[in-house]
């Protein structure tokens, strides 16, 4: 795979949740981190966009749990993108960061709002030309 | 569609984020919190299959983002479940309480671990027979 | 104690962490949630407030934990306040609803900004003048 | 201030509710993982004391909000502590990391559970000797 982004998180322990493992709803919360971050190496943010009338949201997420993380461990968080028409696509791959095991698969699509009306994402494309 | 399990469940301010609307996350902690008190109406609860040493995992999350909630409104979160050999398939959707504006359709996929290895399901089938 | 406002809470079950209790983070969420409803049964919201540039924030929480709540359980979240020149008290405690222990003990103090400055709070004293 | 353990966390965008500020709630989280990556420097970890049998709880927090923090912001988390008799005392701190301004200001009280019992704290207290 040709990741365009990497980068490791740790395991938060309030993450962790009574069955000993991360809970499913935190690995949501690593992907959008990932993403905002991506954003960021790439010279926008977030909020930058916000201040600039664009909104971009989630609009479908796929995800497989392949394995767990627990207490202590460290995961590492790989991404790629493509556009399709209106929507650009996040692979999003995470790692056991020690060993390698494969955590989660998850295909991200996100549309870009303008204005609060669904645009052709012109602009988000502009931003992220570079990886597209 | 023919729900077995409804309930109402109010958006919590502190799960709204900046951009005015719930994070995404949270609708995995909805999806969560109604596929729990289902099982609890169907006579079994988390716990108590933990105690047994049975494991419910989720295995996949497949979740369409249709339409946002924000600050003040209240969600009906509707369930229904198939099993497919080991799997049991919940689809779930999410409609604001209030106008029926469909928010969120996701389907789950959960597999049961028995001592910590995959099982057949049966345990947790029996549990559910009246719903299967 | 002659509280002013009292609801039911359920604990969620992600909301419990890898001890086996509620995570402390999550009785803010709770005390909260409290708050918010409260203020909506006194004719006002949160998201009201805000909409008339009332800014409505935390200075300062003590809270002990005397007790722990765990998967399953329901708490009677209690709350009654005072008002301190520009500072409002809220007394908040969170009992076992089921046997009646003393989970938590919280003296949450707010302060209202208005248009971003810090007010005598005459605003909210007038929402909260039938229970100061 | 003698601090003996800083770290700097980044703030997460979901962490940022509809005031569009860091919810109060998630201080709570900055300051444990402050502590538990304190305890993991000082050769120990919540999970290696929770497999001893030892369970540290917090049992009182005192938390002054002073500002916040907001998307795309950084903190300097800091830390000091001192034994009270069976009480472990953490004084912790949260700067904004680029310009200084202090955010939080925490006093932590965390009391030591053996086997379910509170102790006299001697095992927390000699894994953190050269602290105290």
């Amino acid at each position: 795979m040709d990741y365009i982004y990497k980068q490791q998180i740790k395991v938060r322990d309030y993450e962790v949740d009574s069955q000993g493992i991360v809970n499913n709803a935190n690995y949501l919360h690593y992907l959008e981190i990932t993403r905002h971050d991506f954003c960021e190496q790439a010279g926008t943010s977030f909020r930058a966009m916000q201040e600039k009338g664009l909104d971009p949201v989630v609009r479908k997420i796929e995800i497989e749990y392949l394995a767990s993380l627990t207490l202590g461990e460290t995961m590492l968080s790989c991404l790629r993108m493509e556009r399709k028409g209106a929507r650009f696509i996040f692979v999003q791959d995470i790692f056991n960061a020690t060993n390698g095991t494969h955590i989660v698969h998850a295909v991200v699509t996100v549309v870009c709002l303008e204005e609060g009306r669904l645009s052709r994402g012109d602009l988000l494309a502009s931003a992220f030309s570079q990886y597209l």
